[in-house]
């Protein structure tokens, strides 16, 4: 079921390698309301460090700042290795696109993960089964169809504002809508893959965008790889909405229990 | 009593102008145990930006990737504005020594924030009263001292590792040991200076240092003046430590009740 190639997924993030210029183009299969989705150009930008030939280790953490929309089609990634110790690596990519001003730009640590003492303090969310909850459809942009986004708890409802503002926290499982095996990329993808959270407190869908997003990756990749899944349980909730920017914070967990990866962004939005 | 000047705080975190290099110092006061207290690194650089002839708006978003250690003494920032659109900003920072490799990488996120629908969905949390909770005072290093810390709860139990890890979670005020306003630069400062949340986990001090750490602002610089306070309420917590890595997050409250920031890092530890 997983080894179908090349995954839609796949295809979005491809990169074709430079020295320190590297090239990738937007997916209409992920695209967003307006420019493409966030996820996915972090993806891809991961993506460009993963295949790097310096590149040493695992993904440790990555930040993505959006600073302009991106247009449909070619792109180019700056990549440089900005300091390489024994065992970290600090990486900054920047998107461009003919030659004009940066639209993203990211910072990567990249690290050999040592084994070590090992705590998982975070509570496994309790969950329905996947299988026992109905895919979410409501919502037809491109990249919402290429998950299965499939609520225990939060799913949003867009009945309109009310007095009191509802609940910003979700929990779901998310998984490719063609299942597709969760490696680092996909992590990276699905942390931006939360409703903006100002949508659920309003209950409506409001001008909203990402401005800057850090993941960090609680796993190695052999490890990931050995978790062998398809989707992942998500949580994912909001602290605060004030004068135009509100955050989110989420959390990626395996359903066998290891908490996966951690999220938070800050983005604008119009209410 | 906050009108003395110059406080140590504005000396450790002075910055020369440049056009796009600029020059700031190690500071003895905020000395940490093998380099200086990453909090005042980070608002250094945030200063260097605020302090910026360019710059438009108040700091949303910072995160600072600690790459290697910074040797006592002075430091060049090379400062780049590298897109500016109507209401934002992006900025990257890169400290250096004497023309050698990269030791700090910042990417930072200014917006001039328009009034919208707020909402504060975090709790306040419960706290005594700072006059009644005496300071803590059982570390001596030099970073330490400067600041005035009372923990609520979760203050720190060196009594060694046991059978199972102690909670990660810390709830405290913080303030400078002599008293100074609280500003954006004491909030990027601040959010450096829980104690590693290991060090709570395991019960002792073990080798630790902070790898990548991210700090958004839910205030603006004018807003913040009004609230004129000298310490927040500041909770802290881990999800997981594994494989020589753990992730913090955190809250900076203001007396008032509102939250003024939160922040998370991913740091190294030995155990």
């Amino acid at each position: 079921m997983l080894t179908k190639a090349p995954h839609l997924f796949d295809d979005a993030t491809r990169v074709s390698a430079g020295d320190s210029r590297w090239q990738g183009q937007t997916s209409q299969d992920y695209w967003a309301f307006v420019g493409p989705f966030g996820g996915v150009t972090a993806a891809t930008m991961l993506r460009a460090l993963i295949e790097h030939p310096q590149r040493s280790g695992d993904p440790l953490a990555l930040t993505v700042n959006f600073c302009a929309l991106i247009a449909e089609g070619d792109f180019d990634l700056d990549v440089r290795l900005v300091k390489a110790n024994r065992s970290t690596q600090h990486w900054s990519v920047e998107l461009t696109q003919g030659g004009s001003d940066v639209t993203t730009l990211a910072t990567a640590v990249f690290a050999e993960r040592r084994p070590s003492w090992s705590h998982q303090q975070a509570p496994f969310p309790p969950a329905r089964p996947f299988e026992q909850i109905q895919p979410y459809t409501k919502i037809a942009a491109p990249w919402i169809r290429q998950y299965d986004f499939r609520f225990v708890e939060g799913d949003p409802d867009f009945s309109g504002a009310k007095d009191a503002p509802a609940s910003a926290y979700s929990r779901l499982w998310i998984g490719d809508r063609v299942p597709r095996r969760i490696d680092m990329l996909s992590l990276m993808s699905m942390s931006d893959a939360f409703f903006g959270r100002v949508f659920h407190a309003r209950r409506e869908l409001v001008p909203f965008g990402t401005v800057s997003l850090t993941t960090y990756f609680h796993t190695d990749a052999e490890e990931l790889a050995a978790e062998d899944v398809s989707r992942v349980l998500a949580v994912a909730d909001a602290k605060i909405f004030h004068k135009s920017y509100g955050d989110q914070n989420g959390e990626l967990w395996s359903p066998n229990g290891r908490l996966l990866a951690t999220t938070t962004q800050i983005g604008y939005f119009k209410a």
